[in-house]
């Protein structure tokens, strides 16, 4: 402390200050504070909130923060951390860093677990999971198990259910530490709630979002192949998850990669680069569109009126497609529906798109009529056209998610291009053999 | 229990078997089974375990259930019930049924209760809370406090922390019931967490949902105008918020109101209705394009080949557009930006709409070159619309949800028929004006 400006008590107004605020606000402020106020913010923080901050921080961060610490500073850090924020430090941190972690701060017991917590693959269940739990057997008495809580060092906020196994570690229930204050002469299994929903750790997070979301789950059990506990996700969690999921089908829909850093700091440059991709492909898509008008040039060109409502047309099924897939996404992700029903829900889309594609026709049939005073071919020529669009939409709106989802793919990939580009040259080919059928072009 | 088939052995059988069913899926399984077996589930069940599973029903089917239940066990369910959710049991059941219970099985001092939850508008956090909580004053011991949860009669899920507050019942943090067991000797106020985030109960839900997701909330405070506290809304209920907003924004998007009915058994004309108005409006929205195109029909008639790039332009400038606005939309809801930054956002989609465009048009001249073997006269008035089409679109699509956010309008309104129909008349206006320039027309 040898600036003059932090003379002691401001220091302790400040420590008392930061030491109340919340990690999420901590780590918010490091970020954009000057390399001088960090390393003082870092002297007077406590121990364990300086860990949660340092977990809340963006990974260019996290190694800035960690070049300022001293050695032992590291050590009080790393013991800190849980294991799962560990494993996310290590794989945010440049190589070096994390070598010397893995190396020289990390103890050989939770080297192992780090080490197999690093094993699973991005997005699964096993990368997201916390492995610290308190499981008990469930023959022990809640005295026992109260005592099992007295000793263990987790955070408290671990600690609102403990698990309950049989001899072999095998699953058997959870316990809410309330009923063992309250119920100390039963036994563990009548205060037992029972599992109805476990998951895997190479299960996509996915499925944990999924089955809280169903079973309004506090906390999702994660057990290996011999239904032995091996992590929990907590609901607070899953709310990370279920956004990053909407976050993932918004970009799977628009073709953003998700930029972890903020929009107004990222260089357009990056951003752009991200964007890019996802527009070329559109652009060649389009190759097909343009190709086929192409080919009725001599259509268009003796009726020119036609291409006023190519627009309308297009947009249209556009719209009628993205309805059906949204739909379907979404029942697909309540477990509703499943490739089984693929017929069904062709006739489903099919009977839809007939009713609203009636209506619509009445209407753009009066449209065309009053405002535009259309010849009747055309006018006719738009309306079956209209008509075909919406069901044809519909129908590969509904279809197109069922087959990505039985060939895993995820099916809002499907709300995207291909939709379009497929409702796009169908429409085109539609109108212009109606018209030469119609018109007689 | 008339009928023989069910002898008491198989009775027994079911009986266990449904008792530790989860209560969805005993749900699931009461809105399939015929009458007569749901009679003989609703005797056989726990009293605690119907009256969860009953929450779980769709509205139909718990008005069913109300009616084949008898006075008394309407009685035990009403008990039962959470204030909260008895309060959305009273808003779906029919009204004949709603005055029933409410004069006759809802005790006076519940009615205040549920009263008052019932006057808070839909979605907001007041509709969704629970008041099942337990708050002590925070100069009692952990002992004194231990005891307070040995008389609660509330469910232990709901006692995974207690609330502190001062005399004037203003919150003032709160502690895990697992530091109480193991901290006896220390005060409540050294056990403390501090609260970092309340909401109120007339804030939209889903400001509950960016707080979770923001620090990561195992249970989310909601506090009146005192700072009292009035209610909390528990991580697992904001994962169905979250859920449902996600819906919300996705119908925004695609305009189909949300159906609560399973997709399959709905009626096809129940969900065209919800589908052809949104569809309606994108048709006439369209007649702004068809409009454009009919006064520059001349210039069209005199060189066709432009009409081959409409669908190309028009897809571009869609996709470009809505890619801005999800960006800026998943900014707005973190928090990183607002209305303040509205021409900081301008001028970032202006640079990365450039740096997008000139690629894209690169591409597209190459294509047109080669593929097409387009006039050199055309091919430059598709690159200059390409070019101020990405520009313009990606503008646009910043913007429009800033905008809509200033007042108060959710964004995701925006990203839907607003700016395809802006979009799509500026790139027409663009072309043709460019059109008549280059090619003289």
């Amino acid at each position: 402390m040898t600036d003059k400006n932090y003379d002691v008590e401001r220091l302790n107004r400040t420590q008392e200050m930061i030491n109340r605020m919340d990690p999420v606000d901590i780590a918010d402020k490091l970020e954009i504070l000057p390399e001088k106020d960090v390393a003082i913010w870092i002297k007077l923080l406590k121990k364990d909130l300086l860990a949660d901050a340092f977990t809340e921080l963006k990974p260019e961060n996290k190694a800035r923060i960690v070049n300022i610490l001293s050695e032992e500073k590291i050590k009080d850090l790393v013991r800190d951390l849980d294991e799962d924020e560990l494993v996310d430090t290590l794989q945010e941190l440049p190589a070096n860093i994390t070598k010397k972690l893995m190396t020289f701060h990390i103890d050989k017991d939770r080297r192992k677990v780090v080490n197999e917590l690093l094993g699973y693959p991005k997005e699964s269940v096993g990368s997201i999971m916390t492995v610290n739990f308190l499981s008990v057997k469930e023959n022990i008495s809640p005295k026992q198990a109260l005592e099992k809580i007295m000793e263990s060092d987790l955070d408290a906020e671990k600690l609102e259910q403990i698990w309950l196994t049989n001899n072999s570690l095998v699953l058997m229930g959870f316990v809410y530490i309330a009923d063992l204050i309250r119920y100390q002469d039963k036994s563990l299994k009548d205060l037992a709630n029972s599992i109805n929903a476990t998951v895997n750790p190479n299960d996509d997070q996915e499925v944990v979002a999924k089955l809280s979301y169903k079973y309004d789950l506090g906390e999702v059990p994660v057990v290996d192949s011999e239904n032995r506990l091996i992590g929990i996700v907590p609901a607070e969690d899953v709310i990370d998850v279920a956004h990053e999921e909407f976050q993932e089908d918004m970009s799977n829909i628009t073709g953003i990669s998700d930029n972890s850093d903020s929009y107004l700091v990222e260089s357009s440059f990056k951003i752009a680069k991200t964007r890019t991709t996802w527009l070329i492909i559109c652009l060649l898509t389009a190759t097909m569109t343009g190709f086929i008008i192409h080919r009725y040039e001599n259509l268009l060109a003796s009726a020119v009126a036609l291409t006023a409502y190519i627009p309308m047309l297009m947009d249209s099924g556009g719209n009628a497609g993205s309805q059906a897939s949204t739909t379907v996404i979404t029942s697909l992700y309540r477990g509703d529906i499943g490739f089984k029903d693929f017929f069904k829900v062709i006739m489903k889309e099919a009977s839809i798109g007939l009713i609203t594609g009636v209506i619509l026709v009445i209407i753009n049939f009066i449209r065309l009529m009053i405002l535009d005073q259309a010849q009747i071919g055309v006018n006719l020529t738009v309306s079956i056209t209209l008509l075909l669009t919406i069901i044809f939409s519909k129908v590969m709106g509904g279809v197109l998610p069922l087959i990505a989802d039985k060939f895993n793919i995820d099916p809002t990939v499907m709300a995207g291009p291909l939709i379009t580009t497929i409702v796009d040259t169908l429409v085109l080919l539609i109108y212009f053999e109606v018209a030469s059928l119609l018109l007689g072009l």
